[in-house]
C-alpha cells in the first residue's frame, strides 16, 4: 500500500486546477476567444524587458561552470545580502544577508517555513479566504490548519474571532496580504491587533506563536495604497516571497524566505529553516535565476495593465448588479455569487462560457473568484456574457 | 518549541560541506593553487557549447509569458513525451509522457518518491556506501533507511546480506550504480540477483517492494561498460534522473521522475508522485530548463576529461601504495585509509592540504572518497602530496 494521502492529492486536482483543464478543453471545442477564462493566477503581462535581457547578458558573460554550478545550499551570498541590502531601504529593517534564504518560490517558501517550525499535532491559523494549498502544505509539515472568518463587509481579519482560536497548540498564522483570493489588503489597524493578541497569548501562555506572511502580491497593489511590512511590527515573523507575480516569472520557481533578524532564538530558526529545506530535497534554488533576481531588484512588470483590468471589471459588474470587495491589489476580484451556492453559479456561468473558481476552496462559501490576470480584450469579450448572466437571475 | 530535527539537520552541515567550507578557508589563507580539494561533486567541465546557445535562442524566440510561465505540475507534455521517447529509444522500455514527471533534480525527485511510496515507519533499504542523504530524505518521508553492505572486494550490493535484510516493512530499495561514493557500476546478475530475491519476497509475503533507481551518472561511465536499466529487469520500478551531472548543470536543479509503465497500479503511483511533489511545494520544475533538456537530450559534457582524471590517479596512487576500488563510473574513487580510523586519515591528508571525505558518511569505516571532478592541474599537482601522504605511513 502506497502512501494514500499522496494519491489522493493527486487524484483530486484542486478546483482551480479543474476548472483550467476544463477550459482547455472548451477552447479546443469553441474556439481560444470565445471563452472566457478567469481561472488561473498566471500574470499575463510578460516579465519586464530587462528579465530577457540580463539572462542572455549573464549566459554569455559567465563561466558556465560557475553559473550552472551549486550555489551555497541557502543561496548565493552576493543575492542574498542584495535582497536584504533592498529590503532594508524600502523597510526600514535589519535584515543581513543571513536572513535570507533562496527558494523555489513562493510555494517552497511555505513548505519550508511550515516544516522548520511545525511539531506533530500543532495547529496554523490563517483566515478565509485563502489559498487553498495552504492545507495541503501544513498537513505535510504534520499541523493542522485551522480557518478564522474575515469580517463580510471588509474582508479584513476577525480579530475578535482570532482571540477565541488561539491555543496552546498554535504554533504559526499565515497572513496573505494583498490576498488571494480577495485583493484586500490587510490594515495597519488589524495588523497591529492581530500582533497584539499574539504578545498578550504569550504573556499568558509562554507560548510564541509566530506569523509566516505569504506575499508574492507585495508590490502589486493599486493607488498608492500602504501594506504594512510584518517585521515592523512583529518580531516573531518570517515573510514567504516569490518574484512569480512582480516579475512575472511563475514557471521558473524563484522566491525566498526572510527570518526577522529580531526573531527570538534567530540561529535556531534560521537553522531549522535550511534544515527543512535540506529534507524537503530543496539543494538550491535554480543558481542562474538567483543571479538574474540580483540585477533586476526592484523592477516589475507593468502593473498599470492589472490597475486597468480592475477598474473596468468592477465598474461593469456593478453596473450589472453584482457586489465585488474593492480589490487593492494582487489580480483578483471576489465577487458575491447570485445564489446562495457558489458552486451551482459558476457553473451556471460555464453556460455562459465564463470560467470562475468557486469560493469553497477558499474556505468560505458565496462567492466565486474571478483572476483578472488576462488581456483587457478578453474583459472587453466577456461583458456582455457577465451581463446576460446577471440577468438570467433577475 | 521549533522543529528540532530540521535545527539539528540545519546545523549539522554533512561532512561533505564542512570539508568544503574548510577548504573554502584554507584556499583564502594559503591560495588557491596550494590546496587540492577533492571534496565536492560539483562537476569540473563546462556544460557543452550548445546548453548556452540553446538557452539564449529560447530566450529570443519564446513569448516571455509563455516561456516563464507556469507548466503542468507534471512539466510540459512536449518535454516528457521527448523525454520518454528518449529512454525508449534507449532502453527498449515502452514509456508515455505521462510516465515522466519533471523535478528539481535528483535531491527532489528522490524526495517526492519516497513521499510518494512511504507510510509512517516503511522501511526503505539501500546499500553502504550510499549518499547520506539517502537517510535524510527517508526520514521526512516518514520512513527508516536501512543499510546492508556491499562486498569489500567488488564493492557490488552482497544480496544474501540483502535478501536477510528485508522484511514485512521493507516497502523500497534504493539503488545507485554508478555509485556515489565508489564508481561502481552495479553488475547485471547483481541486479537480476536483486529482482527475483524480491520476487521471491512478493510470492511469500504478498509484499510489493519497489526500487528506486537513483542514477545521475547514468551516462558517466568509462570504457563502454553496460549499466542495466531497471525497468528492463523489474516491473516495480521508478527512476530518479537529474541532468545536474551529465549537462554539468547542477546549481539550475532540473530532473525527472521516470515511472515504469509496467509497475502495479501505475495511475496509484504516477498519482502518489503528482501529490507528493505538490503537498512538498513543488509547483513545477523550471520552465526554462525544461525548454531547454529537450533540446539537447542525449548529450553531454565532455566525459573524456573524467576518464582521464581517474586513468591518471588510479595509476599513480596505485603506485604509492594506495588500494583503491576500480570505479567504472561516475566521477569518485573510493580509496582504502592508511590506517583503520578513516577520519583520522582524512585529517593527516590534510595536513598535507589534501581534502578528502572520510567513508563514515557513506555508511562504512576504513576508506575516503576522491572527488575527482577537479582540473587535471589539480591532479598533477597533488600527486607529489599523495605520495608524501603514504610515505608518511611507512
Amino acid at each position: 500500500m502506497i502512501n494514500q494521502t499522496n494519491v489522493k492529492y493527486g487524484k483530486s486536482r484542486s478546483a482551480i486546477r479543474e476548472l483550467f483543464e476544463y477550459g482547455k478543453k472548451r477552447k479546443a471545442e469553441i474556439g481560444e476567444e470565445n471563452v472566457y477564462d478567469f481561472s488561473l493566477g498566471n500574470p499575463s503581462v510578460p516579465a519586464p524587458a530587462e528579465v530577457g535581457e540580463e539572462l542572455t547578458r549573464i549566459i554569455k558573460e559567465t563561466d558556465p561552470v560557475t553559473l550552472h554550478g551549486y550555489t551555497s545550499a541557502q543561496g548565493d551570498f552576493s543575492v542574498r545580502k542584495a535582497i536584504a541590502d533592498d529590503l532594508n531601504a524600502r523597510h526600514k529593517t535589519e535584515l543581513h544577508a543571513d536572513c535570507i534564504y533562496m527558494t523555489c518560490g513562493a510555494a517552497a517558501s511555505l513548505c519550508i517555513t511550515l516544516n522548520a517550525l511545525l511539531n506533530e499535532g500543532d495547529e496554523v491559523i490563517t483566515f478565509a479566504p485563502f489559498f487553498p494549498e495552504y492545507a495541503v502544505f501544513t498537513a505535510n509539515a504534520r499541523g493542522a490548519l485551522k480557518k478564522v472568518d474575515c469580517n463580510r463587509q471588509t474582508f479584513q481579519p476577525d480579530v475578535e474571532a482570532f482571540k477565541r482560536a488561539l491555543s496552546e497548540r498554535t504554533k504559526a498564522v499565515i497572513i496573505n496580504s494583498p490576498n488571494n483570493p480577495s485583493g484586500v489588503v490587510y490594515s495597519e489597524q488589524v495588523i497591529e491587533e492581530l500582533c497584539a493578541a499574539l504578545n498578550e497569548h504569550f504573556e499568558k501562555t509562554g507560548k510564541r506563536v509566530y506569523i509566516i506572511s505569504d506575499e508574492p502580491y507585495r508590490e502589486l497593489v493599486f493607488d498608492g495604497i500602504y501594506v504594512p511590512f510584518i517585521m515592523n511590527y512583529y518580531p516573531e515573523s518570517i515573510v514567504c516571497y516569490s518574484f512569480s507575480k512582480s516579475l512575472s516569472l511563475p514557471g521558473e520557481r524563484i522566491g525566498y524566505i526572510a527570518v526577522n533578524s529580531r526573531i527570538h532564538a534567530f540561529a535556531d530558526v534560521y537553522a531549522a529553516v535550511c534544515g527543512a529545506g535540506r529534507a524537503l530535497g530543496y539543494v538550491c534554488a535554480p543558481n542562474l535565476f538567483q543571479q538574474l533576481v540580483k540585477r533586476v531588484l526592484g523592477k516589475t512588470s507593468d502593473m498599470s495593465v492589472y490597475r486597468d483590468n480592475r477598474d473596468r471589471l468592477c465598474a461593469a459588474l456593478t453596473s450589472y448588479g453584482y457586489e465585488t470587495v474593492q480589490p487593492d491589489g494582487a489580480f483578483y476580484l471576489f465577487v458575491k455569487a447570485l445564489e446562495e451556492d457558489a458552486s451551482a453559479f459558476a457553473e451556471r456561468a460555464k453556460e455562459y462560457e465564463i470560467l470562475l473558481v468557486p469560493s469553497e476552496s477558499f474556505g468560505v462559501n458565496g462567492y466565486v473568484r474571478i483572476s483578472y490576470c488576462v488581456s483587457a480584450d478578453t474583459i472587453e469579450r466577456a461583458l456582455p456574457a457577465f451581463k446576460a448572466l446577471a440577468e438570467s437571475y433577475k
